[in-house]
C-alpha cells in the first residue's frame, strides 16, 4: 500500500481503491418478484410485486417500473428527493438498457447508464463511491433491475415454448435494488453505519465458455481473477471478510470458483456465499443452478447482506457482483462468454 | 460557482464539476470506415479500412476489431504499453455491448462498460476525467466504436432488404475513436497541451418522439438541456466556447437544437457545430440527415476537433455526444425514444 502514503493517489495494487473518506451507505432499498417472494429471503424485501406485468402492458415495461419503484424506495426511505442525489447509475440486462432508460427518465436525475451484465451492481456501487469519496457528490443513487420475463425473450427461448432447462441454467431474478451512498452519515437508521471502503475494479475474463445455459462456469473465472486481486492488493486472506459474496455464480459456478482460487492456494470455502444459491430454495423452487440476473445479487444485497452488518452478524463482506458479457447475437455467431466481476468492500462501523 | 471554496467540493451548480486538476488528453486515435475515409474528414484519420469486414467474419467482429485497434492506436501513440492503462472505459450500440467486450477482452484493462447509445464518449470521458482529476488513476482510455452495417442490422433492416432512408434518417458511421486522458501532461506531440477542464451530465429527455429515422429529433432536446444547464452551471455565455460541437444531431436535429435554445433566448447558431454535419458530404455521399453512431463523434473529436486545438485554430471547446436511449423492442412495443448528451469541456493550453 505504499501509494498510499501520497494522498493524492487513492489506488493500490494492480486494481483497487481504498477510500480515504469511505462512503455512507445511507439507504437502500429491495422490489422482488413473487417468486422471488416465495423463497428464503421472503421476508427480508421491502416490497413483493405479485404481478409478474408490475400493472403494465410488456415484461420491459414491468422491469421498468420494479426500478422506478427500488429508486423511489431508496429515495423515500432515506428521507430524501430526487433533487438531493447529484448522479444516478444504474443498468440492466436489456439491450439498449431500456429497462433502466424508461424506468429512471422521470426522476430528472443526471445519469450514467452502465453495462456490466449481471456484475452492474458493483460496477454501479463501485463508480458511485469514487464519485462520494472524490468530493464529486454529496449523495448518488446506484440501482440495477432484472426480470425473468424479459431475459428469458431477450437471451433464451419465448416462455411458451416451455423448453426444459438444464442443471446448470440459472433462474433470472425479477426485482430491482437500490443504494445511496453518501459523503455524510445522514441515514436515519439506528445500528453500526455502513461505508464502502474500497473496490476491485475487474478485467474481462474469457476461458472459452459458449454455453448460456451454464452461465456460472463463465463467469466463475472472473469472479477468482477479481478475488486473488483484492486479496493481493490489500494485502488481505480470505478471512479477513466475514463473507466473500459473489453475485450470481450459482451452484455449478461456485463450486468452480472454489476449485480455481485452490490452484491459486485460496481457500475460501468457509466463508464464500453466492446470491444465486441464497435467494431461491432449490428442490422446491425449481431453480436448478440458482438465481442470476442484475436483481439477484442487488435485492440480495439490499434485502439480506446489508441487514446482516446493520445487526451486527456480519463486520466485513467484500461482495462481488458477477457478469456474463453475452448477447443473443454473439451465442448465435459461435462466440464465447467473457465474464467481469468488479469487487466492493462493505464495512460496519 | 460559490461551492469551490470548499476544496472538497469539486461540483458546481446543477449537473457540472470543475476540475481543480483538469486531465490531460495525451493521445487519441480515429480509426475509421472507407466511407468516413472519403468523407471531407477522410484525410484526417489515423487508419481507414477499406474492408468493412476489416478481415473478420461478422459485422460484429469486425466492430470489435475497429475498437482494438482504436485502442492499441492510441495507447502506442502515446507511447505506453496497456499495464500502464489504470480503467478502460468503453462502449457501443450493440445489445448487451459486445462489441466491446470482444474488441477490449484481450487489453486486460480494468473495465467499466458504459452505455450512453450514441453519447457514450461523452460519458467516458467524463467518467475517465473524475477518476484522473481525482487521483484514482494516472491514465485512463476512453474508447468507443460503431459500425454501419452491424447497426442497420441491431436498430433498423436487414441490408440486404435495400430499403429506402427518409431524408430525416441518420447514416451509422463505422469506426472507433479513443483517447487517453492522463494525470501529467506526458504528451509526446509538440503544441498546445489539451485538457478537459469540466463536465456537465445530462439527464434523460423524452419529449416523445418515436420515429427511429429522426434520431435527430430525438436527441435534440436532450442537447437542448445539456448546453442550457452547461451555460448556466459554469456562469458563461455561448460565445465563452469558440464552438459548441454536439455529436451526431444531423442537419434536422441540428436546426431543432438551434431553434430550442433561442426558446431560451440562447443563440447558438454562430458557433455551433455537429459531427454528424462535418463527417460526410451530404450530397456527394447519399448520407441524408448525416452520420451518427458513437463512432460518430468519437472519430470526429479524436480526429478533427483535437487537431483544431492542437493547431490553435480554436482555444475552447463544450464537446456534447448525444444519444437516443431507444431499442429495437421498445420501438416494436410503440415505446418513445428518449435522449441523453453529455458535456465536456475540453481546452487548449
Amino acid at each position: 500500500m505504499s501509494e498510499k502514503d501520497n494522498k493524492k493517489t487513492k489506488y493500490i495494487g494492480k486494481q483497487s481503491i481504498e477510500f480515504n473518506d469511505p462512503p455512507y451507505i445511507i439507504s437502500a432499498s429491495s422490489v422482488a418478484g413473487k417468486k422471488e417472494g416465495e423463497g428464503p429471503l421472503g421476508s427480508l424485501f421491502d416490497v413483493i410485486q405479485e404481478d409478474p406485468m408490475v400493472g403494465k402492458d410488456t415484461w420491459e415495461e414491468a422491469e421498468s417500473e420494479l426500478m422506478k419503484q427500488a429508486a423511489e424506495k431508496a429515495i423515500e426511505k432515506a428521507g430524501l428527493s430526487n433533487k438531493d442525489i447529484r448522479y444516478l447509475l444504474a443498468g440492466d440486462l436489456l439491450g439498449q438498457l431500456i429497462a433502466t432508460s424508461f424506468g429512471v427518465a422521470e426522476l430528472q436525475i443526471p445519469f450514467f447508464g452502465l453495462f456490466g451484465a449481471c456484475s452492474t451492481m458493483g460496477e454501479a456501487m463501485s463508480i458511485g463511491s469514487i464519485l462520494v469519496d472524490g468530493g464529486y457528490a454529496d449523495k448518488v443513487l446506484a440501482v440495477t433491475s432484472s426480470h425473468f420475463a424479459g431475459a428469458e425473450k431477450q437471451f433464451r427461448f419465448p416462455l411458451d415454448y416451455g423448453n426444459q432447462r438444464p442443471y446448470s441454467a440459472s433462474w433470472t431474478v425479477t426485482g430491482s435494488g437500490a443504494v445511496i451512498l453518501a459523503k455524510q452519515n445522514c441515514s436515519n437508521t439506528s445500528g453500526p453505519t455502513i461505508r464502502v471502503k474500497g473496490i476491485t475494479t475487474g478485467k474481462i475474463m474469457d476461458y472459452g465458455i459458449k454455453d448460456p445455459m451454464n452461465m456460472g462456469a463463465a463467469m466463475a473465472p472472473a469472479a477468482c481473477d477479481t478475488i486473488k486481486q483484492n486479496l493481493e492488493d490489500f494485502g488481505v486472506k480470505p478471512d479477513h471478510y466475514d463473507k466473500i459474496i459473489t453475485g450470481d455464480l450459482g451452484y455449478v459456478g461456485s463450486d468452480i470458483l472454489i476449485d480455481l482460487l485452490k490452484e491459486h492456494n485460496i481457500d475460501i470455502s468457509s466463508n464464500h456465499m453466492d446470491c444465486g444459491k441464497e435467494i431461491f430454495d432449490q428442490e422446491k423452487q425449481d431453480t436448478h443452478a440458482g438465481g442470476s440476473g442484475c436483481a439477484c445479487s442487488a435485492i440480495t444485497f439490499t434485502g439480506f447482506v446489508l441487514k446482516q452488518l446493520k445487526e451486527g452478524k456480519w463486520k466485513r463482506v467484500l461482495f462481488l457482483p458477477t457478469g456474463s458479457l453475452h448477447s443473443k447475437v454473439s451465442y448465435n455467431e459461435g462466440a464465447t462468454m467473457p465474464g467481469i466481476a468488479h469487487a466492493v468492500i462493505v464495512e460496519a462501523e
